[in-house]
């Protein structure tokens, strides 16, 4: 099943990134929530909420479970999150008398929003470094052709003569302030969740902030109190990434444009056409266009989950899941996009 | 690789259709387009624009054909479309002479899209069929429950009685709009697309028009002008959709409200909390509303994609790729959820 | 204040489109309202629900009616809706006896959407001559230059020579299209909304189907069973002006890349810049991709506006209040300027 | 006319907020590009690029000036921007040989992109005081009964107890955070724009920078390259308003959840039905979910936007006027509702 672009054996190579992909694959999903399971037992011993041979035995466990993912499938269809299955099944596998350890304290929703946030994590990291490659490329073009003349266009109309470093520059510098809105939010954005049935990690007493904080450390997350119902770090990190491909949307439409004409711009390898041979497309360019537009569509999805009703909210719960990974994915792909056709820029201007 | 929950082999239990996402496979997207290919072929012979022989040639091959998928996949991210690198393979397999004749006279967007409305077709079938299932289930809980009291809900506070007959009306009156403006729609979104290069069929001269009829009848589409830039079909399809989705996600809030205090409603199986066993949480009726946001959200994005540029904008019609197939998925998979949801309802009001 | 460009005394000159905008201003909706109230208590007198003096007396009261909008202002501050407030002073107008008899078995949301309905009646056609304008305009187009060469462009490169008229048909086609489609989705969209205060028009008992046949027809609308929760009616017109916006915008688009190098269309009257007095900007052209895409983007808040919870949801109601009027005008406005830039196209091809 | 809520006489009464829409006004608009013209002369002069005697002349025709708002229309129907028309005016209020130095060196954008800035630095002074007005609520609300009980609610359905002060932190944090994200963000929003007919200053020469950094200055912004064709601080700040109104839907969505049974919370001063005198509506709640719903709608746009071609483009450009001073009165709207919301609450928990 291919539906969506990212997911396809074919159109994924244009549109798509494979590491980005890979933290939301099922394995990559379920790997987390298991080492959220380890982790929390181990952070319930430290703290004496549960016995060392409870964590010890979860642990042994965890390292040689294998899910039944039929099981887990029937599980969310029913339970409509896979976590009540796969606990059941990592229960079974710890077996008397310590499963009753297992998961001890959290609800379905921890396990699955710490799971995100330890592959946005991998994901930020990803994206990070593609955004440096992408800033480094621009500075070459700049060093090599920025002191060349082109025709500045203004609402589509010949200006007045420009330097080819001024439009690089407009492609740049908003990637630069990119990375500086990162930062700001990162620290927002890549904490643990942790809050049990309704947020009050009532079975915890007062043991509630140390085995949050050493599970936090564990997972290498920040710590934070509990989110389940406040979700506004996600929806912030969404618009970073349509900013992201934005910005190379304009990039890609600056590019197709100067494409047009071919008097500014020498790129190689366009794509080929099935009826025109002559032609050399400028697909990277238009795929950041489409990338673009995909992404500020995908934003205002997850601004309407913010209106996450009281406790748990499993319509705007879910809706973050049918939003989210593409964008994120989207972005990789895009600064992935874009890095190669700079790489494709032979010279700017004259 | 997983991105999209439609895809996701946990999630799509839940939120996805297996019917609707075969439509949507690599596999399916292939054998459309080889049926179109083979189709041209037998419609250009018929019209002698192209030799018998040659014809037959093209269409033994085809029956044959196993695309090389690693090289399709580096042939979509070079040339942004699958179709350079597939014709290529068939003519190699098709071999001289008769090679010259395969996809004669078409482009890569003839292919595509054409592949595109002959899947939609399918899907529209699928979705017709569990459109009308929901309509039957809903009509039988009016006929099991329609003459109970319950109390009307105005602006989230209680106002007078009313029949459980007038909520599930205003559940079951819009899809039955529905079902009319599928069929206004469907003359116009299933005909074939057959331009050529940019829209003249210039290579076909004054056979042109007979062997568009003759194409679009062998593949069972409407005939129609070429539409290559034309796309207000799809969007009129996709909001369409939404509109289905919007409805059933109004069914799904009603449901989940109704469900709260538990006295308007007795619903079987709910799901299961891996933190309060006590709970049944009303999942398929929040899965509604989060793929009504969802269609409603990704509606955006194909109504951008209508500024589709000149003869071809590789920018807008990869747009579509990124958002139609999910909003068919997520409209099925809601259909499929609203049926079971109904059969899940054992009692309505008093 | 003018936070809407529509309603801009300057801004408006270019975006907005004072015809359309007449049927939002306050006295147009006032008027509205007391048309319905003047013509539910005629239909209740012919039906006799109430007495043919109190629908005298509730007549001549409304013929010199005047609100104090002061009254009214507060009134949507404190109840969300204008009509229990402007009932209160109807009722005072008329006063004793036959002020019992206002609004008699109707509700707030009867009177509201019957205006809108009625007020979108209006735009209708002007919006219907506005469309069949720019299809005379550009079938002109077609007549004097649609034999004439241009290049076709395909993916922002060129590709083969075509004819202008092809490319002046993929403007045209289109609207013609959105004719049909008006025309199919008229029927649903102008009918009468009549079902008091939770739908059930309680207080008519068996009159409650004649009394809203003759109300429909002393309105011009059509009848049709209440409809206050089922919103599809309206999301589907609001797409239908995105696609009609949509088509303009790739119109628009194609204007201001053919622009560009000034040879393949000849423009009057382009827009002048503050520092450069060379240039002649495409304004029109441009405004058009604008509110394609404004339209576009509002249509997810139609949509997202469908999941109308129980019988009557105020956050729903007021999303389509903040969206429909500025689609409607930004529809129009959009019209209107293709009819002109159409107009300023003194050559087209070579 | 009144063709969006905030401008309407009636409905602005809840939605909008007239401190904000001040900011909108035609006549603030031009006060500020006013503001920015006279700042331009006296910093022209201080760095000697213009005479002394030219920027008084220029200041004190400015201090006279009354545009032809009419022509000013007529100006912004022909040419796009209200600048060429209002700069003709102002040349002829200078009158010669001053009139040469009017807006010299400068293009319609940065007099348009600046006075937006500074009418939005007024704007995020009122936005701020009214967020913080709301945490001094929320946070007196948990005083009075942060220490009661009530029931947590979970994916709609009743979980465990939980104190009313959890409920009230998950609405309250999410504004403290968004406070820390204004102060990050307000740095790279509140800058001058300056950079003439295409971004190089061209005609200021080396007197560029101080002249750029003189009018930042005089006008209170922040210094800072021109970002004519970079517009990601506008989005990023439309996102942080669409935060804002999503964490204010949370809160109006629990309230009228909460409102329901009438339980869990007592409310004064809902809203009255026109139909039902029994009934107290929870106006108020409901619009701030309208208004976060029309936030996420809107942001999806003013992404599109960030697809800005080459130096200027007209259609993004535009599309930034016709969505962000909305979001802007939405969110000082949804801001002053809620804390009146809040005033409203006489009981929370048991």
């Amino acid at each position: 099943m291919t539906v969506s672009p990212f997911d396809h054996p074919l159109l994924s190579a244009l549109l798509g990134d494979e590491e980005a992909a890979r933290h939301f694959s099922v394995e990559a999903d379920i790997d987390a929530m298991l080492a959220f399971e380890r982790a929390l037992a181990e952070a319930e011993a430290e703290c004496c909420v549960i016995s060392n041979n409870a964590a010890t035995a979860i642990g042994s466990a965890l390292a040689l479970f294998r899910p039944d993912t039929a099981r887990l499938r029937a599980g969310v269809a029913r339970d409509g999150v896979v976590v009540p299955e796969l606990v059941r099944q990592i229960k079974a596998a710890v077996g008397e008398p310590h499963n009753a350890f297992v998961h001890f304290g959290a609800t379905s929703q921890d396990v699955i929003d710490s799971s995100l946030v330890l592959r946005l994590s991998g994901a930020v990291d990803h994206i990070g470094l593609l955004l440096s490659e992408n800033i480094v490329r621009l500075a070459g073009l700049e060093q090599d052709f920025g002191g060349r003349a082109q025709m500045a266009m203004t609402r589509m109309q010949p200006a007045i003569p420009i330097t080819v470093g001024g439009r690089i520059a407009s492609w740049r510098a908003p990637l630069e302030r990119h990375q500086l809105r990162l930062n700001e939010q990162c620290a927002r954005l890549l904490v643990v969740q942790f809050g049990g049935a309704a947020g009050t990690l009532d079975r915890l007493g007062d043991k509630a902030a140390p085995v949050r904080a050493a599970l936090a450390a564990k997972l290498g997350l920040g710590d934070a109190a509990q989110w389940h119902s406040q979700r506004d770090a996600l929806p912030d990190f969404a618009g970073w990434l349509s900013l992201v491909t934005g910005s190379l949307g304009k990039f890609g439409q600056d590019i197709a444009l100067m494409a047009q004409g071919g008097m500014d711009i020498k790129l190689s390898a366009g794509g080929g056409s099935s009826a025109m041979p002559h032609k050399q497309n400028p697909v990277k360019a238009e795929a950041l266009v489409a990338l673009a537009r995909f992404n500020a569509t995908q934003l205002a999805g997850m601004h309407q989950a913010l209106v996450h009703e009281q406790e748990r909210s499993g319509a705007a719960w879910t809706l973050e899941w049918l939003i989210l990974p593409q964008m994120v994915v989207a972005t990789a792909g895009a600064l992935r996009l874009a890095a190669e056709l700079a790489g494709q820029i032979e010279s700017l201007g004259h």
